[in-house]
């Protein structure tokens, strides 16, 4: 049968690539249900638009810019010379430059929200959008053209299989530094520094988010084997690509979700409770989390026992974290920092060659670029804002809920009675503004 | 390797279709929930039963004569001579025929479901499913066959990749046809004309179904590729098919989701308001509407401009349809119909031999052949609709809610306290039948 | 073009399967969804966490152990001999053993999920959780050996295409036994048998569970014709697989989708009521099940007459069943359990050969041992767990509501107000225990 290997190649590998994308915009949606079950409803229809604006203003910038800056990074830093026209032959390029391009695009917005749970109920929108745009176009690109691209970490021998680091520690750490540089919202925490349970509005929501993101993370995991087939040496036949670790690489994601589950739920076991739901959709997505960085080379067995710790220690740096002061709203940083960081410690545990102290070291040195790389860059555009009067809503704002002060368009219309606010939170505004906001009808 | 080439053209193109067909199928689920978020609970159980049944009647109806309509359209308007038998084959065909009957099939039930939105609140759902099933089976499939099935538009040199003009104007126009002809929900204008704003009850719903439909608008789109192989000629071999295209349709798509949002975000920020979730969901579906028309040509650039043109459109659109006593729910007129229009009439800045007035005259006779043929068919169809009783229900139904009086079913039993419905509501029910239906208790 | 063909065949193979997997996973938030709009919303939360517990449990119990029982029953009852090591290669095998390993694990914790929501309200979570382990890793996988695995009901002759079966019967007869077992919610009959109808708190989850159970459907229905290419005898080539039957698998698996929502719909209106979303979901997923025994051989017509019955049985058997005492809260018998019975009944009409009583006994034989295995073996199990107390929650948990005793978190806080209690059951509870859980605050 006669076939150009190059259009066999091409097309096989993008009717993969192109599933895969579909699935890790999907993930947009999962987070938009993830994130808004835990808010107040009060504030829910403020973190919808970060949901519709973080993709909205990310994918444009991705195109506009930031789909070159890894290959620049990479050139600056790798073997590779630098080639800027190339790096933006994307704008322009072949159907397989598009598609490779949109994968990286959902891949970059991904990261962006991340940021997005953590601060929510007090930050503002403009400042958010900002912050997404320059995490999803500069902060994650760089990490991005350290590792995958070739760049620095990928010549030292860091191994990040799909980004427990370039993705979601970055994403992470964006989000606790974002929650520091913000503070935590008022009712969080009584004077004392005691933290307050503030509860979601839907657990519904939130476990549907949660599903949701596993099964855009099926896309996110196998699509990262890049390739179905290559050309073979010499140009004449088709050899397989990445898709010689496919298998194990879903087994893996399936594995991880469910261990992350079981890790979180022991936490509260072993404290004498029962786990709830919101805490094991933490944990599956901890689980989801860690096996990035090692999906492609471990065994079944090795998965779980990293995922279950992956899950075990979200609620105790959870615990960690308000002691601290900080309000990290949907446990961004233990899910996806510390849970990454994790992941990144395992590998050398499943190389090929056997442990080495030499790779562990290695993951600790990419563990400390990409974070210290994002703590930094993070820090600096979050001071910025906030040295601008962009970072956070007045204080009248958080108290009748960001959804009323911001567009007049509270969620749930019919459902938000005065009488359906929880005690508390009703007292608290009583107290704070003198009963006005008792008289604000709701819609 | 020794591989049959139809074979190998074959399955692929297959796996390419399926995959697509099952992401449009999805939309249906989209469709539900962004469309249910923007009515009252009262009325909300019933729209399901919209979504339920649209897909439930018209795919039914699709494979019994629906699927045969638009070859049949072809063969009477276009250069291939009409030919039955062979409209019908795919009731017994090969997989191949079974698998693009599925997918046009999906097609087909998206438009209708596009009408399914606009005329709630007040529509009877009877009549409903009659027209959903006549849009699905005999409007849409005629217009598939002018254009697509290479009828008269297409030997004319009409261009609409996706269906911009066949699925979105069709379906958009179906729905405003439908929204005139039925009359507005007795409260949405005062008597003067005044329009009032009538919130749905969930963002939170409103928001994941847009999100939902646009994953599902990447197989939307990427489908409309058609092939990812073809036969190369003498049938020896396998050539590169619609694949060709692939990359830059799932790019634009892309892009155009996301410069939707940005559009009808800058109509309030002009106005001095803050753009709430809501409208920047329909930006996002007015930019994926647009690209529908030109997504396989155009280049990243001119998408995000046209896509937020179409975007910021969508609210002046809003205005002048209140303005004429139009009660368009879920704005599917401005969302399909006028965003299809701009996606058409952009195609010749994107043609390969360059603008060319002659093809922007085409464009527009597509447009007015295309909505004349809907305008036309719909009217007749919900006119008809009208006298024989079937259009809408009484005032008293409409004022307790559709649901409680046609299913007995509330949607959330639990949540609809009496207290919670909106007060100006609660007057109308009082003024409007004495005060009984405050007694009638909610489950 | 030099490719090994071995190399073609697994990794079109896998991207077929991988994509099917990542829609049978999905399934999991449909179920989720499904099932919690039919609780009430004191018993949701309670109700989410067995979604995530099931797939937690079961994927790490399937790779530990359940991938390998159906090998062995085969090897015990069919043809080939016993093989313990190769039952168990999967856990350390190639990519394609991983990838089919995947699919199978989530085709089994769809069946363990049939239960989930069968039997809440009521149920311990503790013991669910042991079930579903067990339904998911031994009864279901006992029943793939006996059929799909070329076991005893496979050599006999029993035809059951995608588990009409080996998952809906197992699963529905699973429930029906658990439901048995465990007894009704306490408020479902009146001391007279009298059933009450209790309503779930949200019919919108409820049809968005359905669509997105449909959507999965797509990948669990055409991913069973297993292969799209096989290697050509002599292994120097490339033969067409299972693909030459999926476009009509797809066909009809849309076919019988809508078909079933009109045999519901059906019922009702010739009681002289109107068809409500629930039940007509309920009818789409009938459809849906009765499909999986003959979608591969049935024209689009058969399909679509099998549908309309299984679709209209649903609330014939629920009235059966509520006389009979058992509350079965998702109809997850009539949806699974006879709507699979009738699809496999109706093979023989659809067999190459041509209809013959041998076919419909052999038919008949795999309904008693499938059912039987699952009665016998599922009563077994909750016996034994209704025996070490493991089987039901105590009468004041269930009035007060699951959630908040099992993990004292509510899934509403906000919306929970004492006043949106349904008037009912606000009363039994002040009946039940003196007024105490009026003073329990909900947050």
């Amino acid at each position: 049968m006669q076939i150009d290997p190059q259009t066999l190649v091409d097309s096989i590998n993008q009717i993969w690539i192109l599933y895969a994308a579909s699935l890790v915009f999907f993930m947009h949606a999962g987070f938009g249900m993830f994130e808004v079950g835990q808010y107040r409803s009060k504030n829910s229809s403020h973190q919808l638009s970060k949901n519709v604006l973080t993709w909205a203003a990310g994918i444009i910038g991705y195109f506009v810019f930031g789909g070159a800056v890894s290959a620049i990074v990479a050139g600056l830093t790798g073997p590779e010379s630098l080639d800027i026209a190339a790096a933006f032959a994307y704008q322009s390029g072949s159907s397989v430059d598009f598609t490779y391009w949109l994968f990286g695009g959902t891949f970059a917005m991904a990261t962006a929200s991340i940021v997005s749970g953590a601060i929510g109920g007090r930050s503002k929108l403009s400042g958010y959008v900002v912050y997404a745009l320059a995490v999803g176009t500069v902060v994650y690109p760089v990490a991005v053209g350290l590792v995958w691209g070739g760049g620095w970490l990928a010549q030292m021998g860091f191994i990040d299989f799909a980004g427990a680091g370039v993705v979601h520690l970055v994403g992470g750490t964006a989000a606790i530094v974002a929650v520091y540089i913000i503070g935590p919202r008022m009712d969080k925490f009584d004077e004392d520094g005691t933290p307050n349970v503030i509860r979601g509005h839907s657990t519904s929501l939130m476990v549907l988010g949660t599903l949701m993101l596993a099964f855009g993370w099926f896309g996110f995991m196998t699509g990262t084997v890049g390739t179905v087939f290559n050309l073979a040496e010499g140009g004449s036949g088709v050899a397989l690509g990445g898709f010689e670790m496919v298998g194990r690489v879903a087994m893996n994601t399936a594995l991880a979700s469910g261990a992350g589950v079981v890790g979180a739920a022991l936490y509260p076991i072993i404290k004498g409770r029962r786990p709830d739901p919101d805490l094991m959709s933490m944990g599956m997505l901890c689980g989801l989390v860690c096996v990035c960085a090692f999906g492609h080379i471990a065994g079944g067995y090795g998965t779980i026992v990293v995922s279950v710790i992956a899950g075990f220690q979200a609620p105790v740096i959870e615990n960690i974290q308000e002691r601290l002061g900080l309000d990290d709203v949907v446990l961004a940083f233990p899910v996806h920092g510390t849970a990454g960081i994790i992941g990144l410690l395992a590998v050398p545990f499943f190389v090929p060659g056997g442990f080495t102290l030499a790779q562990l070291g290695l993951q600790a040195l990419g563990i400390v670029v990409l974070g210290g790389w994002a703590a930094m860059s993070c820090g600096l555009i979050y001071g910025a804002l906030k040295l601008v009067g962009m970072a956070r809503v007045d204080r009248e704002t958080e108290i009748n809920g960001l959804d009323k002060h911001h567009t007049d368009m509270t969620n749930y219309p019919e459902f938000m009675g005065q009488s359906s606010v929880p005690a508390q939170e009703a007292r608290t505004e009583r107290i704070a503004d003198g009963g006005e906001s008792a008289q604000t009808s709701d819609d």
